[in-house]
């Protein structure tokens, strides 16, 4: 093959790993992980089925490209948020917020889990990974003679912690919650959090 | 029908149940709820596919008796719990224990989802609910003053929490997680928490 029809041949596998992209990105906006078929997929971006796993290695690549789309709207969501005083507490509501308002791709994130022997994909995990740095910078600023390492693994508990709450409230796993009350159980949650973090910053 | 060939009947129907049951625990057990289907259950229980339905109103009904005994059992491992001087920190970690021992049937209790329309039962409500006193003692001596209403309230969000911290870590969802890692993070969640509702009940 020449250069010119070698770009062409590139050129015409990224779009097609762009359409099969966003047919699985809508299919799964619209019916949750669960409602992920691969044929599904194939029509909605007018290809055959296997054409999809030449753009990708198997259906676990496809739904962790899917997530690592929402993994970048979630970052950027929380980049966006305007901190009113108490940092911790803003990024806790942004995270709220985007899981109420993009509940199927947050769910998502979650749900997919791959076979025990298979790793996580290095690419995927970086994706992630700058998610936490996020939520560092104002646990720093609680905690400013903490381990840069420590940090990074507070970060993520604390992350959890908020997931919990956000994951169980929006379920109504435990009670029956109205979007307020959420809200407040969280904001009480963080000011624990905090009060806690400065008193053991102060001993 | 005259009374003994009523009770006879009850005492069949009892039986039915119960296989029934057994049947559905069994393989919420072995293939976690995804693995749930009414026909295998039918089959082992030794029974025909309708009879499930005699004695369930239907799936999500048996689905919530299979969760209330694993409340039961997750109670009687909280309550059987030594605490040894820290209950906050020896529940959570009875927490994490139970839920990777027992991961299929502790998975159903929060992956099982009632249709939006469909209220939950108010036997399992209270079954469920339960489990929440266990973590209101502890949390009433940190903080003596608050209202009942209130503190029960905290418990369900502590609960959240914790429950978030093990999730994300169990299914290695943040980083890779060794189980001894995960326990630091829980104990030091739990310092954390501890800490600032001294701080605050201080104030």
């Amino acid at each position: 093959m020449n250069e010119a029809a070698e770009t062409k041949t590139q050129n015409r596998r990224d779009q097609l790993r762009e359409r099969v992209l966003d047919a699985a990105e809508a299919a799964i906006c619209a019916q949750g992980l669960s409602g992920l078929k691969a044929r599904d997929v194939a029509k909605a971006a007018g290809c055959a089925l296997g054409a999809i796993y030449m753009v990708f290695a198997d259906l676990d690549e496809l739904i962790l490209s899917v997530n690592a789309r929402t993994l970048a709207r979630l970052e950027a969501a929380l980049a966006a948020a305007e901190p009113s005083g108490d940092a911790l507490l803003t990024l806790a509501r942004v995270y709220l917020d985007f899981a109420s308002r993009e509940e199927p791709r947050w769910r998502a994130l979650f749900e997919h889990r791959l076979p025990p022997q298979k790793p996580l994909p290095e690419w995927y995990a970086r994706e992630r990974d700058r998610l936490f740095v996020l939520l560092e910078a104002p646990l720093g600023r609680l905690l400013p003679q903490e381990p840069k390492e420590r940090l990074r693994q507070r970060a993520r508990t604390l992350f959890s912690a908020v997931h919990g709450v956000v994951l169980l409230g929006l379920d109504e796993k435990l009670a029956a919650t109205t979007r307020g009350g959420l809200e407040t159980e969280l904001s009480r949650l963080i000011e624990v959090i905090e009060a806690g973090l400065k008193a053991q910053a102060g001993r």
